[in-house]
């Protein structure tokens, strides 16, 4: 087994290796920008470790993690288009530093590039290299359709809310460890129980983004809190705690949610609503339903208790980050 | 042989198959709307005919046809945003009828859709087929980009107008045949000829698509006359008159590619320069060179007459169509 820094000095490695200047610069130049201001790149490393615990020829993992990479910078690239989002990882989106049509434009490209990099594959695992990762592209696309309804939708349930960050995340995840998996050409039983395993660890680690963007450590976010809440984003907290709260909680936060100019005081107002309502213990309940059945999934997989205490290590670490 | 109806017949049936009611419906109604619309589903029609012609299954050729059919159908839903038109066809187009964060989404899906539709080529041919599909991907995408540059670069020369039509237009058409003669297990020799004859009549095609915007019957083409002048597109006509023109016609253009309005007037008086210089004669005598190019590479694929006839009536048929 190899470390999680040696996983990311590869796929750093590759990603340099094609960071190269192509014309049209204009064309090239924001795919460059994406790809170099990085990010945490979970999902290659994903897709790395878990090729790596079923004893696979990580060399070959390589470049469909980039694949995977690509594709999700690809993704973040047109929703901050159409989410109206300047910024990210502290500097300008692409549609703000060029313009949409560029960003549109590049996007696209980028995910020729991701399909590219994918083709790398061992050839006799393309099929079923291509089925997931077609599979979830579609279910990415759906999930951010969700996502863009529920800004005019005042009733999204609970249900809706987790089928959206489901399709949006969680397969993603999920679908980064079954294509390391595939690729370690392990049996078809454990390529479906670590696509189940990611999407449940997917799941916790995206109400963990949730949490993080009201209560977390703003120096170590990166970025200010309340993000969420400034721009009334329906999140599992804002969900639940009208679920839970009272006629008058309820009725102060619709209005709350209705005021679209920049306001501390909502945000703090906002939140003495959400501790009334122990909205943070109430996450940490559902990451913890999420992370049982990550466990149970866990049970089932044909491992050694070391290779286990390797994937549990790592869905503690997804589950209590902090940034 | 199969004739272009029976091809055509084929697609229109698998696109009728694949167009089924999916949700969320905010994503699926644009893309149903777009392929349902249709045009001459001339890409799918080209990989058919030539995995016909050398012999191939027809039947396996349908999926990856209506991969490069949904691809196409892509680039236009995400050009028409980047260049603000919002009649396609006679309709209008998708960020028109809905607004561009759903001509965004709904295009990203329909390329997932088409990587989707090209995976069900034959499996061992999987590798070959992504290959030309992913490079045709990105260079489309590069002429896109080259033709946006246009847009605020006041001295296109005729080589770099001949090198974006190539990207954008050529290489597509080159693409589709070349798919076809892979499915048909003919030669590398055959495959690699015939994607450029399809190159070399690709464009061929969109120089006659400059001329019919301008010369064409407006009854059959189905769109007002001049569209390409009213918008100051740099077309081969446009760059050919400045590069013919004396000082004084070359001033002129230059003014009337600077107005942005509505103007008939306008339309008039570059009509009479291109009338003047003979572009639409030098058109001809260009797409004439790309048609000789297309039988000089005819002579050299192992063909019988009777199918290099079909290839000859199919450039032919191309070359002269009115619509």
């Amino acid at each position: 087994m190899h470390t999680i820094e040696e996983y990311q000095k590869l796929i750093q490695s590759a990603i340099e290796k094609e960071i190269i200047q192509r014309k049209p610069r204009e064309l090239y130049d924001p795919i460059i920008y994406t790809l170099a201001i990085g990010g945490k790149r979970l999902r290659p490393m994903l897709t790395m470790l878990t090729c790596d615990i079923f004893d696979g020829d990580i060399q070959q993992a390589i470049y469909p993690a980039l694949g995977l990479e690509t594709f999700h910078n690809f993704t973040l690239l047109h929703d901050d288009i159409m989410d109206n989002a300047p910024i990210r990882r502290g500097l300008p989106t692409v549609y703000k530093k060029w313009d949409s049509n560029t960003a549109i434009l590049s996007g696209d490209t980028m995910m020729v590039m991701a399909y590219d990099f994918i083709l790398a594959s061992p050839k006799d695992l393309l099929f079923d290299i291509f089925t997931v990762f077609n599979r979830v592209g579609r279910e990415v696309c759906e999930g951010q359709q969700y996502d863009l309804n529920f800004e005019t939708n005042n009733n999204v349930t609970l249900d809706e809310y987790l089928k959206m960050i489901h399709l949006k995340t969680a397969v993603l995840l999920g679908g980064s460890m079954q294509v390391g998996a595939l690729i370690a050409r392990t049996s078809e039983k454990n390529v479906q129980l670590i696509y189940d395993l990611g999407e449940s660890v997917g799941m916790a680690f995206q109400l963990q983004d949730d949490l993080l963007d009201v209560f977390g450590d703003e120096e170590v976010f990166g970025k200010k809190n309340g993000g969420d809440i400034r721009t009334n984003k329906k999140t599992f907290l804002y969900i639940k705690a009208l679920e839970l709260g009272s006629p008058e909680q309820q009725k102060e936060l619709k209005q709350l949610f209705n005021i679209q100019e920049e306001n501390d005081n909502k945000v703090k107002r906002v939140l003495e609503i959400f501790q009334e309502l122990n909205i943070e213990a109430e996450t940490h309940h559902l990451m913890d339903c999420y992370y049982d059945r990550a466990m149970k999934t866990l049970e089932k997989i044909n491992l050694d208790k070391v290779k286990k205490s390797i994937l549990i290590k790592l869905a503690d670490s997804l589950m209590n980050r902090n940034n």
